[in-house]
């Protein structure tokens, strides 16, 4: 016993997923997550008719498992008598996604088989935006009146735990008009006297609660702020419609930062798995910044026109465009990626942009003559030996470069910092400020700064 | 009560954190998150007096809270007898967190203070990286022999429930030498029979457990999958060393982002927050990537300086350079971006490439084409009009652009997909791959396809 078995590899779910005899055999000793990777790995219709075969209560387990892909195009291969029971079973918020995923068709089929009050609560939790607190609570919770000792609260979770999604999480309610009072932790509740009344138990602090509308993004940080195991989702009245649980809110930060990082790579957000995706939807996906990047970059196709003169007169200037343009992107990408982490993470606010202008006003000129001297020395150094030779005025030429590298590498730093600021102000998401974009607002101005020190420092030599 | 009171605002901790005695008098009233956020905008030296001042209780909660910022600095600044109880009480991950904070001078001090026990933990988790699971284990679990009622367990909890990081987590160990045997749920003790065994009550798989050295960012993983409170440390043979406890995952999740996000933007990753990152400390981080970047965009000067006669003779060629090379930078880094995430998630997988190659493909070439065209229709709209004279050629100077712009786009789409794979293969982290490093890449080869097309299509006539 010196290795650790740990989950299967996954070779191993690789093989199983090969035969479906295999893989309904192999299912008792899975864990649900496991299934799930499995499953993923099979044409729909196989995939289908192994959920159809599991003994129920895995079935509703696997189908609670968020990574199973593509459960809408499972759920309407099931035979009816399958699928409703399965439906009712799964716990509300999964019941919720399912029925996004559903195609038209299904979801008005199965809806009139439902009972009622799942399907009060399908109507309930689908009036909320899908990225809302609203959207992903769950409305199996644990609510017990604010009169009940330690000890009934005890006995009722006993009774009732299986079917909550959560028993760590007490939602003490007052007995008149369901309003929430407290909420009370299990383990307070197991390190209390019996016969003492819940509602004591409480920090005496009202409880962290948010509105069915608030941004999923805004419930994971309470959550991970306040250390919550959920967190309770409450209207006007403070009457809790549902909980969001730790574990949503798990997978809530990984999406969010899925959409963030390819929104910085200049792209919409893919919702699915790389390897899944169509290939028309990702070209589409793609395409669509690619070309407002391309557009906006075609302005530089005008500024270089506007400098065309200048390029026939003095070509060597040409060799140096990329360089610079580059490191003014360079250097506006990493002020954007800083600038909008610390907005995610709420380091920094709003009101807070002048600071910032103020860090990286100085950081800018430091790191433009930190490249500008490179730079310099760089040409100084080619033609000393006779690597290249730019010239007669080549010690102009370098001192162009350098200048112009401060210039635009401050300008980059400025711009980059500053765009998420101007994006969220004007209601954009500042994650939409990518590297690709800012590079592409850079190069531009980049030119027209390189061409007007060209033309300060030349003017009467090479110009 | 139509509002929700929630947390209280930046602006009330703000005012609070003006003054230490409004500050000192508003604690008992705040949660300890909500207290560190305020200590963090004192000076130390006044954070020091708030957290000395506190009822002992809240100065635990509050110092074992990963938001408060400066600890280490806090405790050098405390009464040694104030300090040494408060570590002592501390739980033990973020023991090892502050311990990783104190200076030299502090840690030796303390260490020499602290009761027998605490030094043991400390002199064991200190063995492990900081980014290990053992880096981030806390020690203090409920761990029951296997041979116990139910009912004994209930018993246990209701004793040691205070001082454990979780109690929803119950370790079941064999009796003869402490091995792991299950893991059960809180839940699952509640609603079991208490004259029951424990140890029949898991669901009869082998637990999922982690060595200490393995990634936290596996860990992380793992805890998602697998919808877990907790996930227990254990060595080869299966004795617990500790937890990962699932709010230590989400504070990981949150930084290896950062992490991630900056990195991508081409830089050294921060580990302070943007507005107490000290001004040297910054300009380092940054300057050193925007360097080497620097250094490997100089290559495009070369390039450039191998093609300047060609240039010198058609300086219209020289008009589309930033368009063509930026087209590239960007669609690699969109291919970047969908990539790294990719594998973030593990979806996929090094021997992957080639798949992801077969798709880039036939992307690249479709990207490539859309941007070809809109470049066509501009150059021939814009002659057609009268609005630029790109000479007596600007057909061939057209096709020229388009036919660079799909293999620029191309290359763009396989050299930014494969370059992730690439450095997972020689060891390095995939998010290396930052948009900055692909785009530099890419200017040089954009530079050289688009002069290898002009000299094609352009020969005999402008070249």
């Amino acid at each position: 016993m010196t290795t650790l078995p740990g989950p299967p590899s996954p070779e191993l779910l690789y093989l199983l997923a090969g035969d479906e005899e295999d893989l309904l055999a192999a299912c008792e000793n899975l864990r649900p997550a496991d299934i799930a990777d499995a499953l993923n790995q099979l044409p729909v219709e196989a995939a289908a008719r192994v959920v159809g075969a599991l003994p129920f209560h895995l079935a509703v387990q696997l189908l609670d498992e968020p990574e199973l892909d593509r459960r809408g195009e499972i759920f309407g291969r099931l035979d009816e008598k399958v699928a409703v029971p399965l439906i009712e079973a799964m716990s509300s918020d999964q019941k919720v996604e399912l029925y996004r995923e559903l195609d038209e068709n299904d979801r008005i089929r199965l809806f009139h088989l439902l009972d009622a009050p799942t399907r009060d609560v399908l109507r309930l939790l689908l009036s909320y935006p899908p990225t809302s607190a609203g959207g992903i609570m769950t409305t199996e919770f644990v609510g017990v009146p604010a009169t009940w000792t330690v000890e009934q609260v005890k006995r009722h979770i006993s009774e009732v735990g299986n079917v909550k999604e959560t028993v760590y999480a007490i939602y003490v309610l007052n007995p008149r008009d369901q309003r929430l009072e407290t909420v009370v932790s299990l383990r307070e509740v197991m390190v209390a006297n019996p016969a003492h009344r819940v509602a004591a138990l409480g920090d005496g602090r009202r409880p962290v609660a948010v509105k069915p509308l608030v941004d999923r993004e805004e419930v994971a940080r309470l959550i991970s702020k306040y250390n919550l195991l959920a967190i309770p989702v409450v209207d006007d009245a403070w009457h809790v419609l549902g909980i969001v649980t730790v574990d949503d809110v798990i997978d809530t930060l990984i999406s969010e930062t899925t959409e963030d990082v390819q929104k910085f790579g200049g792209m919409a957000a893919v919702d699915e798995p790389y390897m899944q995706i169509g290939f028309r939807a990702m070209v589409r996906k793609r395409a669509g910044w690619l070309c407002a990047l391309f557009l906006g970059e075609m302005l530089t196709a005008a500024a270089m026109g506007h400098f065309e003169n200048e390029i026939s007169r003095a070509v060597v200037l040409a060799l140096f465009i990329p360089l610079i343009i580059s490191s003014g992107g360079n250097s506006g990408s990493q002020a954007t990626s800083l600038i909008i982490r610390a907005m995610a993470l709420q380091e920094v606010q709003l009101r807070d942009w002048w600071r910032v202008a103020l860090r990286e006003l100085p950081a800018g000129v430091t790191l433009g003559a930190i490249l500008g001297t490179i730079g310099l020395l760089r040409i100084l150094l080619w033609q000393g030996f006779g690597w290249y030779n730019y010239g007669s005025h080549y010690f102009l030429v370098a001192e162009t470069v350098a200048l112009a590298l401060v210039g635009v590498v401050l300008f980059g730093s400025l711009a980059g910092s500053m765009l998420p600021f101007i994006l969220r102000r004007v209601g954009f998401d500042p994650a939409s400020a990518s590297a690709p974009f800012v590079a592409t607002l850079v190069d531009v101005t980049g030119l027209v700064i390189y061409f007007s020190v060209a033309l300060l420092v030349l003017r009467g030599t090479l110009l």
